[in-house]
């Protein structure tokens, strides 16, 4: 394969997360093969997403506009926030129907490795937020690892001066088990039953 | 996740073979989370790549330009043809660097499930070629599935009437294989092909 067009595609596809290079090659060839049923679709909706979707300033989750949908919402209960890993897990609480707050998506957890400390998982913003938004009580719905709760903890220790009311998930969710990959009756079970942090 | 345009990219994502829907989803929110470092790069590439990739007209390749590199390159022997399955597999062959022939690329094997027959394979194209061309001895380099098997024996009868030389890659123990490893077909195989050593 001395073809640097097709070459470059392969490793900006095996750089994708859960893609190797072997699985990044197949779907090239897949899309090359088929450029009329697949190419040029994910092309223009690759396109249409970079140009429209864009991550709300309130909540740091990805939408179309921003504040996005939910924090427009004015039927969601403003009293109440949730704060996620990611915005995969955002979607896994939406999907479980069971909370109607707003959120707060951190993108990520407190890594020194990968330098992703307070700033970078946007708590200043949060701190504003709650200051300003008449927030009474924050869940902390981050994964059960040690880096989710590490997290946790620090935000917890960050929060408790504003005397604000801390809940956690409640055990249900599997210890070593991220967010996003749970079924929405744990989900549920789990949110039902939280507990002061 | 409501968000049409996110949910048509994911949509799109696990299409792609070796995905599923949780992997297209982490891949769509990797690619969404870094607009300028993933997603802008990975547009640019595969409209590139749509414009300028094509299929070469002689033996059914993806390159720039058709006929393709390895068609117009006058050192390489034209009495000799290799049939493989796929582009994926004529890359194989070319990093192996044991072959100086052509190629055809038979996009996939005979299959009446998928509705590919001797034309979805090129092999009117392919019987042309060889009139034309001069070649002398054709290489059938497929798969050892049943499906590969079954093509190769088509195209054996095939081409049969035009007397030309017709041979298979050998089966047998793969270099730097352990022999417990192996299969009893490919060891029955290599046991019956051994040669002095």
């Amino acid at each position: 394969m001395a073809i640097p067009e097709i070459e470059r595609l392969v490793r900006l596809f095996a750089r994708l997360p859960g893609l190797g290079s072997r699985s990044a090659q197949r779907a090239v060839l897949h899309l090359l093969s088929h450029k009329d049923a697949a190419l040029e679709p994910l092309v223009e909706a690759l396109s249409h997403a970079a140009a429209e979707v864009q991550r709300c300033s309130r909540c740091r989750t990805l939408d179309i506009g921003s504040p996005c949908s939910i924090c427009r919402d004015s039927e969601r209960d403003a009293t109440l926030l949730c704060i996620v890993q990611d915005v995969a897990d955002l979607w896994a609480m939406e999907r479980s129907g069971a909370f109607n707050g707003r959120y707060h998506v951190l993108g990520g957890t407190l890594s020194a490795l990968d330098r992703r400390g307070p700033d970078e998982l946007g708590l200043p913003l949060l701190q504003a937020r709650i200051a300003a938004d008449g927030v009474e009580e924050v869940v902390l719905a981050l994964g059960a690892t040690v880096d989710g709760q590490t997290t946790a903890h620090y935000i917890a220790d960050l929060l408790a001066p504003t005397g604000i009311r801390l809940t956690r998930l409640a055990h249900g969710v599997p210890v070593g088990g991220e967010l996003h990959f749970l079924d929405d009756g744990t989900l549920m079970a789990a949110l039902k039953s939280r507990r002061p942090a």
